[in-house]
């Protein structure tokens, strides 16, 4: 029988109510012939209620502590998902990582996953049971508990999916699906039917938070679909899979926003070579990671650079590059936290030209001015102001056709 | 160095600010020269909010994923205490049961300790280092988690004190000791500075709550001396050891009182070898346990037969009984649940002759009628009606010189 993974958010372990329902959806998957192995998250609030005690205790933390003290809100949940499947006739047997076997590095808070042991998993399945597994949680070759970082039971899920070789991975969560434009800043903005690895990696990357790059990143590399869905209404979600022809005919997939990051610039260096070289290891020196980087030159000749860096790594980055000034030679400093990037996202890119142009065409249209530019082979993001991050979503959303109909008649009609 | 364990039960865990009192005192023991390993209980409440989530969704509830769930509130608290002891500069390493390698056998809920692996302990205490280690949960030979059983985070302390050959085992509590008799039926009760180990087993079966029968066995096989001592304040607390010469002076060490049995009496059986064996083992086979035995013969020359049993195995012992009033020709069944049992306990009863002579006239005088009598080499216990538990024990404490002067005239004065 083919296999099905269910991953359960902390919002749909929310409650028992929200559990039992969740086992009688496991229950319809197996009347439907499927095998489903589950994972679950903390119940919604429970790690934050955790960390907050630790941080009342010790606001620094040891990361092993900290592991120990998160991965107990896993255990609650893969136990009563385990008894809400008991209550109503299901064979089920909960997993911790140590059970599992989710062997990872020795990275806490951080963890990596090196390879998980199905073997138990399988014993469950093959005898008709439902194994629940604990999502965010490892296991190190020492026995220590390990963390694989916030919000990573999805990256649990995709693995344990791959480790199964599941037909599907289905991520059920608290909205319906991906949609084309976040819906609170484009009222009636498309759900996604579909789509691809790659597309998903780069919405995510550019600030959509409904799915980990990791998880899409594990899907992917395994050829694991990915669904998400509601599992408060009973309806397909969104498929992530490999690229399918029919994705082409589509030239704008999706637009994601992201307010994040902020602009760190260094004017006026005379230019010479390995300028940017000796400002992004010095960063990289300090584990502070650069999104978009952009070198200029100016008609007096002097460089600029401009990189974005995530705010809570701002001040470590201002710390470095203002010790920079004086080496480089560069005139000033200077540092612009209202920033957004807002970026387009589609396969259909690759094969269809012009889509960076009427990109920065609809946003000269709508009186906003671009301060950086970065693309890959299917996204094109721009830096802007921050102010005017929603009225450039709308206005991309409609250029590239992502608002359904009825809704835009709507709009217009308000 | 010598080892001490301090073990701190919910109530000593119950905030942060008690967490952090903790950890300030295993400081002191540590600043005297000894080393310290710590085994802790859930957080006040916290295994009782679990075990509701558990009832809401199956209250049959599978023993395994009962005790998956309620070793979560264990875990916590291991890192929440091991995070206070960083937080003062202490090194500190949690433990769950996986971890300290707790091997127990394979019953759920109430798992015996097999063995305990201490050699990590050590490498920690060794280091400098503070073990912290998960009370309350077990780890089978294929890796399932068990529980100990409700309240036995005292035994996991005892068994790594004995396993540390710890010089001592501190438990804290919410009182500071054991004392005479219940403090809230007599006022002023004598608090114990020493019992001896089968002084306190007597005491814990014949209704002292303070301290497990489990725990207290542990440490008298192993000679651990434990001390019963309150984390609100800072003082000496009951120390329960082998038995000292200077016990002996004291004919009557406590005394306890029971109300959580009921009696079952079968009435007029045809006198005849055989029928206690009936009865017990009807009663063994169905798993519950009887306390206290009594066979007489009325003057019709027919047997009477009471027993007490456990208000929650009542019902059971009601129906495996009624059904052997046919077999045995028994006359009728009688069941009294208004009943107590009142123990009185005392090593110095093996030296001083007229000790029952002496509590059967204090409840003559004040007028109790005695159902029931039991004796063991250090133990009275009698069995009375309900309403008169308190009197009883009042009697029998100011008899046996158990109330402390000051309070006696107060009590007197009022």
């Amino acid at each position: 029988m083919p296999i099905l993974v269910h991953k359960y958010g902390g919002t749909s372990m929310g409650s028992v109510e929200r559990i039992l329902s969740n086992a009688r959806r496991i229950e319809r998957d197996r009347d439907s012939n499927y095998q489903v192995a589950v994972v679950v998250s903390a119940m919604a609030g429970e790690t934050n209620r955790l960390i907050d005690l630790a941080d009342q205790i010790d606001p620094r933390g040891s990361a092993r502590e900290r592991d120990m003290l998160a991965s107990a809100g896993e255990q609650v949940s893969i136990a009563l998902m385990a008894m809400a499947l008991h209550s109503i006739g299901i064979d089920a047997v909960s997993f911790t990582a140590t059970q599992a076997g989710i062997r990872t590095d020795r990275f806490h808070q951080r963890a990596k996953i090196l390879s998980i042991d199905s073997e138990r998993l399988h014993d469950v399945l093959d005898s008709g049971g439902v194994p629940v597994v604990a999502g965010f949680q490892g296991i190190t070759d020492t026995m220590e508990v390990t963390t694989l970082g916030r919000g990573a039971s999805d990256t649990t899920a995709a693995a344990i999916a791959a480790s199964l070789e599941a037909e599907r991975c289905d991520i059920y969560t608290d909205v319906d699906g991906v949609y084309a434009a976040d819906p609170r800043i484009v009222p009636g903005a498309k759900r996604l039917e579909r789509v691809s690895y790659d597309e998903m990696l780069e919405l995510a990357g550019a600030g959509s938070k409904v799915l980990q790059t990791r998880s899409v990143l594990f899907a992917k590399k395994y050829h694991v679909p990915l669904q998400v869905l509601s599992s408060f209404e009973d309806k397909p979600g969104t498929l992530i899979s490999e690229e399918a022809p029919v994705m082409e005919d589509v030239v704008v997939t999706g637009i994601a926003s992201d307010r994040s990051e902020s602009r760190v610039t260094l004017r006026g260096i005379p230019d010479q070579p390995g300028i940017a070289a000796d400002i992004f290891e010095a960063l990289a020196a300090e584990g502070i990671s650069v999104d978009m980087i952009i070198q200029s030159r100016g008609h007096d000749n002097l460089a600029n650079i401009s990189y974005t860096v995530g705010k809570t790594d701002l001040s470590d980055a201002v710390n470095v590059t203002e010790g920079l000034v004086k080496t480089l030679k560069a005139r000033e400093m200077g540092v612009d936290e209202k920033i957004a990037k807002v970026s387009v996202v589609g396969v259909g890119m690759k094969s269809s030209g012009g889509v960076a142009a009427r990109v920065f065409r609809t946003l000269a249209d709508n009186g906003i001015n671009i301060h950086m530019i970065s693309t890959s082979e299917i996204r094109i993001s721009t830096v802007i102001d921050e102010d005017h991050t929603e009225p450039a979503v709308r206005a991309l959303a409609k250029e590239f056709d992502l608002i359904e109909e009825a809704a835009e008649e709507t709009v217009a009609a308000s």
